[in-house]
């Protein structure tokens, strides 16, 4: 018998993504789903990136350099001046997606057996990217019931030990929506130039905060060696399917590392490099207007969920996501009974489960990550569903 | 201070892209350069698969599904059924490119300390993969004096330990252009069985062969559950830039881990997945003018290489890709002394040393890899580069 690798065994289902066959055969019976288990935006990606990539006119669909084009990078450095973020063009390598500039750092700067510290729950995939390296993901848990803040210094180093090489972060953080305090962001210095690690900060909602501003992990002073940013045009621009991010840091053996692995793979993708390009050219309002569109979606969701019984959802400062506690026996078995057995006017609502971001055993079996991508009208109906789902589910709690 | 990981250090430069600083300096000296070091075709994308993406009307550049747009899967099965492979679309996978149905197919079949067992000299980049993948690349050497022929069975039989899991062949070879023999493909299909290995066969050049045929290893009977098929159309419709690939298999342990991987990077490009769906609509003369376009370039670069003193080339029958034994001390001191320090006619040629396509120290040492991808005129002023170089190369050994 041929052999699937331990490491292909230990890879985890992606908990936003497997449920899609169940989802499937729902839509084949004619029920309409709801999609709030994925950060797929249905805000229309601006027609300026689109038309950039139509009217291209080369001959040859070329490989790039393998940091990405040079004229995207330098437009890039005038980007993140925009956010607060000095950086030079050299310091940057266009990744597929924020997806491989996560793999990449992991890669770059961990071995097997390495450990990485994450407040969870957590962005799955960060599961995913750690058993592909072989590292070993080390949880300190985060708790809703004072809104995800960031666990105190002395959780982490609990948790410290010779194997740690970074500490992993998502601010604005998804699946939570918190966003890092400036405190919060000082203590995460001090224990990574106290212990002398890497700090991963991946901040693909960077924009989306809707009371105080980000800060950025590359505006700590005395951490350039320290800091990997791991960046995407997916959320930002609602460009998901270009699979266009970067991975950004002035640490140069990092980068000359990193470059290796992006030099394997070749390039990242040509016509998605264009849309990225076009991106930063849009007006400076653009994030005004989708912003308190997310603004008003969050403000609706999260009032519709704190008015169901026995429901709690802290209000989430940014990204586009938040967690909820229902009264439900297990998140999976509630999720897949949603798109297997239930509808409500022809309709019905999918989540991801929230066991999916913890790594600790037994968290989050009541709890879900929605993700408020859709309009209001359908978050209205998608909470319509839940409401009702949660009345005459058989593993409810209440 | 903070460190790079192992395997961050022991990551190959690309043998193809690490002299492109130099190239870059040439360039800024005014100097020409011939890029015969990267398989990266001049010939034009198809109009047909570049308009796909032009005329493309959606609102939202969304996710696809992890295993790339099922329409696009669907007509993958007839452009497989049209060069001899029965495979169903959910055998199928969208990669990012060839690049990563290598490195998903390692990491779903292979641990870290497992070994492959692949015909040296190899595509280089195979070397990265397994070091990000932390598995042993175990090379059998062929030799260009019998045009690099697969090495006999007896050879791999002494490289095979309890940690060989797969063998690796690229077919027709980058960098050899060697095309493999029906009584070849038997010898391997006979080794895979007895040690109950995994074939891994990158097939990115199907098309170019010029004397005889391709066959594919899924043609292999009795082979379904260990054949993995590593596919990309960068150099079948010249479009390497849209990182479009594909892995295949029909052993479905295998395809359901690969998937796992799939879903953690979320999807393949959507852009590029357009224009690959549409390449399967171009008439089936396409690849008659491209092939005899290449086969022309191929006469022409063999004649004059062996023309030259001391040079040898063996006629490659597949792929666009050549290896040159020259009368040089070091192929990497020479590549990088024909752009730094020499030009004929204000022009050079890049190539790349095949000293990076080999794992065994010491070989290669003299020979060089070159990619006809360039018109015959460029490759005709190129050859007059080298013929020049070779006469005043410090480091030649005639």
């Amino acid at each position: 018998m041929l052999q699937i690798s331990n490491r292909g065994q230990l890879m985890p289902a992606s908990p936003i993504r497997k449920l899609v066959p169940f989802a499937e055969v729902a839509k084949k019976k004619g029920t309409k789903v709801y999609h709030l288990n994925i950060g797929q935006p249905d805000i229309e990606t601006p027609k300026l990136i689109l038309d950039a990539v139509r009217h291209s006119d080369f001959k040859v669909l070329e490989y790039s350099h393998s940091a990405g084009n040079e004229s995207y990078r330098r437009k890039l450095v005038g980007y993140y001046q925009s956010v607060g973020i000095n950086v030079d063009y050299t310091q940057i390598i266009i990744t597929t997606g924020g997806s491989e500039a996560i793999l990449f750092g992991m890669m770059a700067c961990m071995d097997a057996g390495d450990e990485i510290i994450v407040p969870e729950p957590f962005y799955a995939n960060y599961n995913g990217f750690a058993v592909a390296a072989g590292i070993n993901v080390i949880p300190v848990t985060s708790s809703i019931d004072d809104g995800f803040a960031l666990p105190g210094i002395e959780e982490f180093e609990k948790k410290i030990t010779a194997k740690t090489k970074a500490i992993i972060i998502c601010n604005p953080n998804n699946p939570t929506g918190y966003l890092y305090t400036a405190a919060e962001m000082e203590a995460l210095k001090q224990i990574v130039l106290k212990h002398n690690l890497y700090l991963f900060s991946d901040e693909a909602y960077r924009e989306f905060c809707y009371e105080g501003q980000q800060i950025s992990a590359m505006q700590l002073e005395g951490l350039d060696e320290h800091v990997i940013l791991m960046d995407t045009i997916s959320k930002r621009y609602s460009a998901c399917g270009g699979r266009i991010g970067a991975l950004v840091t002035k640490n140069k053996a990092v980068y000359d590392a990193v470059m290796k692995f992006a030099q394997a793979r070749l390039s990242p993708p040509s016509f998605a490099q264009i849309a990225g390009e076009a991106a930063i050219d849009l007006p400076a309002d653009y994030f005004d207007t989708t912003k308190s569109e997310y603004k008003s979606r969050r403000d609706l969701l999260v009032k519709r969920l704190n008015a169901m019984e026995q429901v709690f959802c802290p209000n989430p400062g940014g990204a586009f996501y938040a967690i909820a506690r229902l009264p439900i026996d297990n998140a999976d078995k509630f999720s897949q009974w949603l798109l297997e057995e239930f509808s409500f006017n022809g309709q019905t609502v999918m989540l991801a489960p929230a066991t999916g971001f913890y790594s600790t055993p037994g968290l989050g079996f009541n709890e879900v990550r929605i993700a408020y991508v859709l309009k209001k009208e359908d978050i209205d109906a998608s909470m319509d569903c839940l409401e009702a789902a949660l009345k005459v589910y058989p593993g409810r709690t209440f």
